[in-house]
C-alpha cells in the first residue's frame, strides 16, 4: 500500500480557508485532520488522542526541543501545537491527512518532510480581502491594518509553494485543491508498485 | 496570460489510450492537439496546417536534421511527425495543448521542452493487456506476443513519465488526467503572475 499525502493549506487571515477546508473534508470524507498538542488539561470528556494529546508544559516544550511540533502557539498560558509523527503515521497508514496550518507553519513542515503537498490559498484580489476581513464586523480599522499588512508579507512566501489557488469561490476552490490532491497520488513516485507488479507479471 | 499545458499521453499498444484521449477531448473541449508533418502530397481539399503541415521530403529531413521532429515514422514510403513549433506556439497563446505520443516521443519531447507534463497510461495487469490486444481480433498470436513483450520494455520507462494513470475504465483515467490537468495549472510556477499582481496591488 502507498503512503497517504500530507496536505498543507495555508493562507491569510480572511482568505476563507476554514470554509474552503470543510468544503474539501465534505467532498473528501476519508482525509484525516491533525489532532493537537495541548499543555492544558482536559476538561469534561475529552480524551487523549481524540479531542488533543494532552502533555505537560514541560513535556511539551521537551517536544519543541525534539522538532516534533511542526507550529505552536501560546494562547492564556497553554501551548497548543501540531505534532510531527501522528502525520506520518497517518500517511504510512495509507490515509490522506489534511492540514490548516500558518504560512509558516506549511513551510516548516515542507523542510521536515518533503513529500508534503503544501497549497497556498490567494484572496482574488487585496480588495476583496479587505471586504472580507471588514465584512466580519469583529475587528477594529486598526487591526484590519495590521492583518492586511501581514497578509501581504504571507503573499511574498507564495513561491515557496508547490500550488497557488484563488479563493474566489468555495466550491471552486475546494475542487482545485481535491484535483490536486488526486493527481499527486497519481505521481509516478507514489505509484511505482503499479508499474513494479507490472513487471513482475 | 499564462502558457497553456502540453500535456503528453504514451501507453502500450492496446491500453486503451486512444479511447481515453477521445473521451478526454470530450471533456475538455478547449484543449487542442497536435497537427502532424508529412511528406506526402495533399489530397483532395486537404490544407497545409489544417489536416497536416505539408512539407516535401528534403524539407522533413531539414526537420529532422535540425531537432524540430518531437518523433516521426514511415509509412508507405511517407514520413508523418509531429513538430515542435506549432506546440510551444499554441502553449505561449494559452492554449493547453494534449499529445498522443509513442513512449519515446513523449520522453523526446519532456527532454527538449522540460515544462511538457508527461503520463504514462498503465493496463490494470498484463494478463489484461493480453485479452485487449486478443479482443481486437485483428492480429496473430505471434503479432500479440511481440507487442506484449514491447509492452513490457515500454512499462520499464514508466518511472521517467511524470505521472502514471491506470486505465481500469476509460471515464476514471480521463476524470484522472483532467485532474492531473487543473493540478499542474495551478502550479506556482504557473500562476506566479497572480501572486505579483496581489503584490502589486
Amino acid at each position: 500500500m502507498s503512503n497517504g499525502l500530507i496536505v498543507s493549506i495555508s493562507g491569510p487571515s480572511g482568505v476563507g480557508k476554514g470554509t474552503v477546508i470543510g468544503k474539501l473534508r465534505e467532498m473528501l470524507p476519508d482525509s484525516r485532520s491533525s489532532i493537537s498538542v495541548t499543555s492544558r488539561a482536559p476538561r469534561g470528556t475529552e480524551q487523549d488522542g481524540v479531542e488533543y494529546y494532552f502533555r505537560s508544559r514541560e513535556e511539551f516544550e521537551r517536544l519543541i526541543a525534539e522538532g516534533e511540533i511542526i507550529e505552536y502557539d501560546e494562547y492564556v498560558g497553554n501551548y497548543y501545537g501540531t505534532p510531527l509523527t501522528p502525520l506520518l503515521r497517518m500517511s504510512r497508514g495509507g490515509q490522506n491527512v489534511l492540514l490548516d496550518l500558518t504560512v509558516a507553519g506549511s513551510l516548516a513542515l515542507k523542510e521536515k518532510f518533503d513529500e508534503t503537498v503544501t497549497i497556498f490559498l490567494l484572496p482574488p484580489s487585496m480588495e476583496e480581502l479587505r471586504n472580507r476581513l471588514e465584512g466580519r464586523g469583529t475587528e477594529t480599522g486598526e487591526v484590519i491594518d495590521k492583518r492586511m499588512a501581514q497578509a501581504q508579507g504571507e503573499i511574498a512566501d507564495a513561491p515557496k509553494f508547490d500550488y497557488v489557488v484563488t479563493n474566489r469561490q468555495v466550491e471552486q476552490a475546494a475542487e482545485e485543491i481535491a484535483a490536486i490532491m488526486l493527481a499527486e497520488a497519481c505521481r509516478y513516485k507514489r505509484r511505482s508498485e503499479a508499474v513494479t507488479t507490472l513487471l513482475e507479471e
